[in-house]
């Protein structure tokens, strides 16, 4: 390898792309790498038992002693939820804003890590790291404070990586996109831009989070009884809204579900919610209070099966209830996947005689979005008008409707790279190749395991889903190859055994004949054809009486 | 029982309320019961390995020789798809419209049903069944031809149901709806009105079909390359406004999709769809064409990973491909739980670089309704002026809204009925009462099994999805106690052999221990007790060490 070959500047994505979630982004100028976010995503039906999917960062643990930092650019978990995984494998120092820290620590608490070192950034911060990296920080907008999109100097120049942001030019709690810092950095020359995608199919500006509460305002004084509201956690913003409007209407609040109250209570720590003294109440004591006197700040605006909501609405909830003529609000739209459950749990809401508000369905006002519409990924476009462009974070057709609003504004169409995870973008000189690939993926976490869990596991837990399993156990002697025992049939997820005892009589039987037959035929000894064919027969006779295939297990036991 | 309870009459639903899909309604006077639709539902993810969901007909079989008729609405799956499922269990003979016998025959063909005795509706029909009812039909709109709503005049009052209905009132097929007939019902006399919810939620007017036939012929005519139509295969009118797409300009049809294929065949021969001769090619003439001269209308408009169109986006369909500049359209919305995966098709349509146009995301009239929204639905309501309402085809929220507009248009509040499946509404002279209850549910199809898979089978699937299984095999001599063979461990689905030899081995000892420390205690002779501790000490410690649960199924051999 030559020197220009080994001083070339690197971009590829481990996570993020050709998805939505588990956002991970990886830039590596010779001996120096930084990596920008480590979220997760939850899996999908396709992944039975799977508990949550973090980035393959096998690369990452190849070349440990070139990786400087892991930059956080917010804390939502598509952008920190894989940080426990990774630092088990890798001690690598971690960057972000003061809230995102906060929830970083928070996270690694509940895993019980230590011993990693944090570095908090402002947004006036300017950090070098290793020999070729400097980095610097603008604010950008969300639907979580604190969020930054990130400038790094490199020698071949500077690569831009937004972050998630919308334009919020009038939000909530006045953290003002820094638009003048964005358009020096833009005039100063922007080598490469990697913005994000997730709206890039939605025409226009997402409106501002201001609008939402005016509408929670707005319900709070028109509402005669209890309120429930229900939202994102971290979208904290939006929760100092619930706060205001409570303390307007005079309600106490009660805050129910881990996650609201993990949230809140760092907020509060951190300085980024303000709650009156004395306006938090348990529920014991909002049981006691006029129902008009309170609100519920909860958890399950996705119609989580185990949040809080959800359990209110199937009255399963401890100490606290919905009843009729009290209001719940959803300020929220359903996440891709989740459709049904927020239905269902809508349903059960309605029952109880709730006056329902959501932000989905007809348009009231009670969500907007925490990413910019096509306007502002324009606008971002505009500001930062680089010579390269990277759309990251969607899927393959956000991705390519960002690509062409890229072409929109100008940005040469060959100089617009759609990438996939692992495909890495190699810049040098005035040269750039995308021909290379690393290593990229899912790794699975199941419980304790990590990765642990591949496509056999995984092909079983299906097979095992559609149709259960029979098991099928025979004891045979050594010597006389006798049958000493058995067949004895066990079935689990296939049919109920009571109402099938003449099918696994057949089973039994069709076993028996099997061996005799195998033993008549001299291959008595070879117990895999022994299982085979046990396996082959009993699995034709089942289909052809059920059209059913369980999973069909022989156990030989020789004694 | 006296006799005016005798001659009361009484309506309920076997499936189609708090629901969407399985429609089945039952109207009871004295000894005769004629039941309205016998639809089919998907199952959902909590029923893993099932077919399909039918409506449980306890009631019916208890009651057959008072079955007069099963009378059908319409041709949709949600309600026909039960038909073969509840014939193969009662024979009684069903009445519709000659498309919707059409595609009913079509169905018990495939399962081979026969002795079916059929009578085909005419909008002109009158029709007397048993001793209590006179039937007849109104002309209705809907996203499939010959669609009807039943007037069942019976001692105590006419009975409405509409069936599923928007008011198209440019229908493209010249079916206009019976507006006048419906106003003559209304002006006679409605006791009660059981009209569809599927849109209650959603305000305005639908859309005219004649919508989506413009925008087809407008995307037709600005193709440049081979098109891929993919829509719903049983909405006949839309399929007929694409062949007039493609005959205007000029290009052959290939049809792709076995339920494409079966309903154009079957509507065709039924005279409801006209194609020129010589204009439906296969897939090897279309290959010979040149591409602007082709068009494909396909299946999988849901992003079904098995119908035509997701292999033709995955590039794994026969003979037939989508290149680059091809034009795709989606004349179709995904229906609530397939989001993801017909965003997964449209990610690999993108990818192959075709133009894809497709009726959700941002507006572009490739798809309308088939179901009228609450403008529609009042327009009904006060048409059909009825005394009583019961809302159906819908779930609770739905039912909800449809009330309130029933009360906005003039309904009695106290007249409204929203009942569950089974819930009995019992009119008798001016009395009405709703507190019986007959047997409803789903009845759950699992291969050629009806009904014969219970809570503890799907409870087993589950369980076995999420862990999988461990099987631990213990020969022990009858005699001495002795452990003759084992044990032996098999796992599937739980964790992959090869890497966890150590925890298997654990498992190995841990089990041993179980049965010595039980002989000890002087307990081996109880068979069920060692089970138990060996299923008890090893979940144990499988969830120490790994946070999982996998169903641990200990089996005692004694030779």
């Amino acid at each position: 390898m030559n020197n220009i070959e080994l001083n070339k500047l690197s971009i590829f994505a481990l996570g993020g792309v050709y998805e939505i979630g588990k956002n991970m982004y990886v830039i590596q100028y010779a001996d120096d790498i930084i990596v920008i976010d480590c979220g997760s995503k939850f899996p999908d039906e396709s992944l039975p038992g799977i508990d949550l999917i973090v980035p393959d960062i096998s690369y990452l643990i190849e070349n440990q002693e070139k990786v400087r930092a892991l930059v956080i650019t917010h804390g939502h978990e598509d952008h920190i939820g894989g940080i426990p995984y990774i630092l088990k494998q890798l001690n690598i120092p971690v960057y972000g804003t003061r809230l995102t820290l906060g929830l970083v620590k928070g996270k690694l608490k509940e895993h019980r890590l230590k011993g990693t070192v944090f570095h908090e950034i402002k947004t006036d911060s300017f950090i070098e790291l290793g020999r070729s990296f400097q980095l610097s920080f603008f604010r950008t907008n969300h639907s979580i404070p604190d969020c930054v999109g990130i400038a790094l100097q490199t020698p071949e120049g500077t690569v831009v990586h937004t972050g998630d942001f919308k334009f919020d030019l009038s939000p909530s709690n006045k953290q003002f996109p820094d638009i003048h810092r964005m358009a020096k950095i833009g005039e100063a020359g922007v080598l490469v831009l990697l913005s994000e995608s997730t709206n890039a199919e939605r025409p226009g500006f997402t409106p501002s989070e201001r609008l939402v509460g005016e509408k929670i305002t707005d319900a709070f004084q028109k509402a005669t009884n209890k309120i429930f509201l229900s939202t994102f956690a971290s979208n904290i913003n939006r929760l100092q809204q619930v706060v205001d409007a409570a303390i307007l209407t005079n309600r106490k609040l009660l805050l129910l579900g881990r996650s609201m109250i993990n949230v809140v209570t760092i907020a509060q720590e951190l300085g980024y919610i303000h709650i009156p003294d004395g306006m938090l109440v348990e529920s014991k004591e909002a049981n006691q209070l006029p129902r008009e006197k309170v609100a519920v700040l909860c958890t399950g605006s996705q119609g989580e099966p185990m949040a809080a909501l959800s359990r209110l609405a199937s009255s399963t909830y401890p100490h606290t209830e919905i009843s009729s003529g009290d209001t719940v609000i959803l300020a929220s739209s359903p996440i891709p996947g989740n459709e049904k459950n927020v239905a269902s749990m809508l349903d059960h809401l309605y029952m109880l005689g709730a006056h329902v508000i959501h932000g989905s369905g007809v348009a009231t006002g009670m969500h907007v979005s925490g990413h910019g519409s096509q306007e502002e990924l324009k606008l971002m476009l505009t500001l930062m008008k680089p010579t390269y462009f990277i759309p990251i974070h969607g899927e393959y057709r956000m991705l390519f409707q960002h690509r062409l609003l890229a072409e929109s504004v100008g940005v040469e169409k060959d100089n617009i790279y759609i990438m996939n995870n692992g495909d890495v973008l190699d810049l040098s000189g005035n040269h750039v190749q995308q021909t290379r690939k690393v290593t990229a993926g899912n790794t699975l976490v199941d419980g304790l395991g990590i990765g642990d869990i591949g496509n056999i596991v995984l092909r079983d837990r299906k097979h095992l889903a559609e149709d259960g399993i029979l098991v099928v156990v025979v004891t045979l002697s050594r010597l006389e190859g006798t049958i000493l025992s058995g067949p004895d049939i066990i079935s689990r997820g296939f049919v109920y055994v009571r109402e099938s005892e003449a099918l696994l009589g057949e089973v039994g039987r069709l076993v028996l004949k099997t061996i005799a037959d195998l033993q008549e035929s001299g291959n008595d000894g070879k117990w895999s054809i022994l299982k085979h064919r046990i396996k082959e027969s009993t699995s034709k006779l089942l289909y052809a009486k059920t059209k059913r295939r369980p999973m069909v297990l022989p156990i030989i036991i020789e004694v």
